[in-house]
């Protein structure tokens, strides 16, 4: 056995099949997520865990609870679970719904599917607005489900914002009207594991009643932390609810998170990487953060344009600022391509997932991404088509520069001014 | 008013009521866990995230569950969670147990009891033979309640091993002597988040079904990864259980583990860590390790017995080689002790917790804890005692080292000759 | 006036005039040098410092002075300097040379000019060979001056290999054969600062007397080491010379390297670094890692060509592979447009230096440095050109991406196979 | 070969002969400097670097200049060298001495004799007061000498604050009362390379004419920087004097900080933790700093006279806050006692240097040291000394606890009321 040290598999190593690469310079994981971590939070999450007890504590948890809510652009109670986002939805579930309960779904694509499978799990019946994969739930279509649905049997209508699995986003706001609009009385539970601090989000506003989330996407921390963003009526609604539920029971947690403090360990390296989190996040200013995503997503989607290949999202007003889902062009398999670039170009694409597995890649192009490491990325994608023999046309960078520059010129500038 | 940095609250400063108060120099962390983190690791953690669905996460993920069994002396399948630890009790439940189903506990302290109550959350029926806190799970009495169960209605025996609210160890070989003795079939099940890498254990041998644990005690890692080792008969029940569960569900976990992967996003980073912790163990050994805590231990209760205090534990066979747990004099307050003790010397000591909380305070020395670590921290307690006005003789730091002096000369050095 | 945290202005925001500006996403920091430091080499510096006396440090220095040899290609003794590069070329002088001395220099661009500038101040008689800065020392006329020094004034040849102003590298290999050629005695002194690690270097095999180096460019550490390699002839000519010296007198450091330890006290964490980034050099292996710099060189060439601009270095046998100058257009300043491209693409290029100030910029790719950061780079220049109002073609990004496939088709891969 | 990880030995390992150590949990760094390096700071210079001539680096370089002025209490220049504190003592003499000048210094220990070799190096003739080792710099003397000096040929009064070898400081404000006394017009040189930051130092109102400093002692960082603060008296000097310089000189130096930049290339991941540093040391007040480490430095004298044991230093007056030299026993040697403490107790002392080379061993206290680290310290050289088989009696810990403890009384508390 040979003498590695542990960083070097890490950090410089990518391992293919039975051999091991040396990938030299900096990975560009342009994967939707986990999205790539600044500096200043992984140097914040390596300070000394300190006494979870302490009044010390007692501040950091204080802080970040309260600067959660910014996020969210809530005023009710947001409760931080040491999880990963899978986490969350089942907190969603388990504290609102009950064993034969019926919601509506809908299928916009793998992650929906999955929320899907876990609600079924829990004895939820579901219904499941059938969906191609292509674009977001439709405002339309679940006002006319609830608006048959006299007997109000549906408990909660489900959304996911952000489909990572296939770059369509859902309008949150649209589906908040269709709901008043048939006069109902379902939940409103969205989740938002891939959009929060990326696309512009208003727990409040919307009337969601609860909100998941996660840490690695938007919030440019290391995944390990969940979120539920708790409306008054959601929270009554765990109250009467038939779960069996503990570690993500919402009645202990917002009790003694009203003291900085939580029912059991919190995951206090992840806190601290939150704070700071946040703080970038107020500091560019939510909304430059919110159009810098939107003018790389538009960046993105000219140079799969340019290649003429085509977008997955076939609805433009719901293409998502987060990623692109990429079709393949048939008979070319997308994870061969996805190999291949990550071996010659040390560049993580996302797979397709589910349904789509094979037929569709992802660019991420969030969290800490810039004009730079986009175009970077692009030019990675732009050199594997060529290596892997998938028919393109070139020009996709130039496409985004174009626009960028364009973008630029309109005044959109990454900059901006600070006191 | 200056321009103070984020993390100055969080490193430097602890608060008092509405005061902040800068403390100087490094803190002494010696509470029962979290433990302090060595540099190693809090450097691993903050290395950038990888794509957990690459392949070179597949080779870390492979490693880490692979080592994870040498810690737990086990070759069966060993899952690890993004959760804390009370996720891993909750998953040891809702895998292996029906609504109704009765289970055998032992009140060994606040955590036993905080078990038991996640037990009854899930609709089990919990046998909890009483303790005062002073002992661990008695084998003979849990040998005579399964000896009397003839109906065999007890599915599951769940004894903490090192009740981190008193600092008293379980005997886990006896109890299952006591299991074989009684002929039962009910599954053991025992929670070793304060003892796992700290205190012997043996999975495998002992034949536990279950084994509980977290990463922030004998792991020297931040909270934030749980652990179930699993044996084929827990695995087994697992199939016919009733308890809806998802997050927690070991089958995926399991089926998706073998090829280092894992069904939903892992706490990367975290596991960067975990394989640091584990390399770090072995390069000291383990028996080593264990040998440490009980010298540190052994010192800390010669400091206790020489100021005149009691240890809470008053079995000396049980007496726990992680914390060690004492009685405050009649008529003084713990937590006002500890305040005090905090603000003058810069130490963090455990509070009593749930029935003994003020009567009792804990010194833990486990993790990343040394001879000069301990007596250091034990300084603080002698001076703090002395703050506080609490009726002690000093000498207390004298008697630990005496204890060292000695046992150093007995052959049991910290120092182990490597090749 | 808000607090803000130390870290925002370092790592988040570019100061601008009287403003300030976030900048969001990585930095490209495109320097020649500074170069970006690896994630390893910054975890590694940010370990603990221990005692420089204790038998630890001996074996880490040891370890560094061998290793650093490696690098080098030598036998012979490597001295490593607490300095920046410019203490390097100051110790190669005042240990080798006396005041009134003559030497040979070469005018390559603005670091020859400073290396001269300090001969001067010690001193020494410099014969300086002019140059355009428009390419590297001529070995022809090296030899000629030393033929007709008949008088053997000359007492050494200083050259720099890579300077970094102009981005022309000299032919080391060749001005041997020159001095040799001429049969002259002189002393044979080489600055590598900027090509160390990156370019094929050899210090032994060339003969070269002293080899002067610093640790922030190939090397991928921060500033803050600096090297001298020396030959025996040269320390034979420091025991005899006559200009006063302390801090840079090779005979203690020498002496008091050769158990691993130093005369003064060493900058231990930056050693930490030297061993991780030896280490990183040697897993890629050197051969590959000038492979790749001359790859990139030669795609940043390919951008500039296409833009119509002029690569300030004219011969293409003496092209850098560190680092490409690149001529603005009559009546465009290059300061302003390394302005506006840095706040509008957060990209840091290098600044004409002396007599190229305001007419060059320099775009660095060295150290970590692969594909894709030098394609969002090269983005950034295209699309800062544009913003600038420079003229100049589009189709920069093209033609590097036509010749990166076309070099990795030719096997040229940055993919190195690996046991 | 075996698989060794490159952090094993630099942060778990100690090696000792031919053999290693694992050494368990976290070292006692308690040498007179390097200094343990506080969290904070050690995070601080792993940010990635910047560009050196950018506005951004600009700031922060005149954040630093100016900020460490505050420390000098100055409001004249400070330069910072990226070098060792050798490097500082260099440049004090080159800027302001010439070849044949005479100054008069105090032989107040090893660090004393090594500055006055480098003066001879550089040809100035050394006045050189004898001194025991085991007292600082008589002022009486001093004013003896200058009153006797009718020629004025003595240029310079060249004194260390705190002789790190012997642990005695020396009366800066006495020794400029007598400088003035004798009316001479000599410049004042201070080394406070291991005082600046721990003791009362005032580089103005002691009308200091040079003081020279390092990074590694109180400023709490890793070494690699050092400081020469300037008096106009000692830049006007500079204009004049003969010894050729470059890297040292304060004239290019001077000019160019003003901007906030340098002349050659910064050490930058230094200054990042200067920032940090300087931060730390208001953040706490630099009177509550200096009353700390008098405090701690009494308690360490307690602990060595319980022992039995004699201070280096015999003078109270002069007995250093920052570390104390302790004298063996006949027959007994230091290093060994330091090895075997080292081994046992994971704990570094600093050794008997020159000519009290094993006759003593130091004990640091300086930098991020508090009470505890303090006792855990002396409790590593109580049972080092037993188990060396030094003669000695114990109680040193419980002498130290006792003055601490009184002193804590007296208000002298760690603890500063913030707002």
């Amino acid at each position: 056995m040979n003498a590695k040290c542990q960083f070097k598999e890490l950090a410089g190593a990518r391992l293919s099949g039975g051999e091991s690469f040396i990938m030299q310079g900096r990975h560009f994981l342009q994967i939707p997520g986990p999205s790539p971590v600044p500096d200043r939070i992984l140097r914040a999450i390596s300070m000394p865990v300190i006494d979870h007890r302490s009044a010390e504590f007692g501040a950091l948890g204080r802080h970040v609870l309260e600067a959660s809510k910014t996020v969210f652009k809530t005023e009710q109670p947001v409760v931080i679970y040491p999880s990963s986002g899978t986490g969350a939805w089942e907190a969603a579930i388990v504290n609102t719904l009950s064993p034969g309960d019926t919601v509506l779904m809908a299928e916009t694509g793998h992650f929906a599917t999955l929320w899907h499978q876990i609600a079924v799990k829990f004895g939820i019946e579901v219904e499941f607005i059938p969906g191609d994969w292509r674009r977001g739930a439709d405002p339309a279509t679940i006002e006319a489900r609830l608006t048959e649905d006299k007997a109000r049997r549906i408990k909660a209508v489900m959304v996911v914002h952000n489909e990572t699995s296939t770059g369509a986003t859902s309008r949150i706001a649209e589906i908040r009207k269709a709901i008043d609009a048939a006069g109902h009385p379902a939940l409103f539970m969205v989740d938002t594991i891939s959009s929060l601090g990326s696309v512009d989000y208003r727990h409040d506003e919307w009337r969601v009643d609860v909100t998941v989330s996660g840490s690695q996407k938007g919030l440019m921390l290391p995944p390990g932390l969940s979120f539920n963003a708790i409306s008054e009526k959601a929270f009554a609604a765990s109250k009467g609810n038939k779960l069996p539920r503990s570690y993500w029971d919402w009645q202990d947690m917002v009790k003694i998170n009203a003291t900085g403090f939580f029912p059991y360990t919190p995951a206090t390296n992840l806190l601290y990487g939150l704070k700071e989190a946040i703080a970038m996040l107020h500091e560019e200013g939510l909304d430059n953060v919110f159009a810098r995503h939107k003018r790389l997503a538009a960046a993105c989607r000219a140079a799969v344009k340019a290649w003429g290949l085509e977008v997955l999202c076939e609805n433009p007003a719901e293409q998502s600022p987060v990623l692109t889902g990429v079709l393949m062009p048939q008979g070319h398999d997308a994870d061969r391509f996805r190999k291949i670039t990550l071996e010659k170009y040390n560049i993580s694409l996302g797979s397709g997932l589910g349904k789509v597995a094979g037929k569709v890649f992802r660019i991420g192009h969030l969290g800490e991404c810039n004009e730079l490491t986009l175009l970077g990325a692009l030019s990675g994608v732009e050199m594997g088509l060529a290596a892997a023999g998938v028919p393109h046309r070139s020009g996709g960078v130039d496409a985004a520069m174009a626009l960028l520059r364009d973008g630029a010129a309109q005044g959109q500038a990454p900059v901006a001014a600070v006191a």
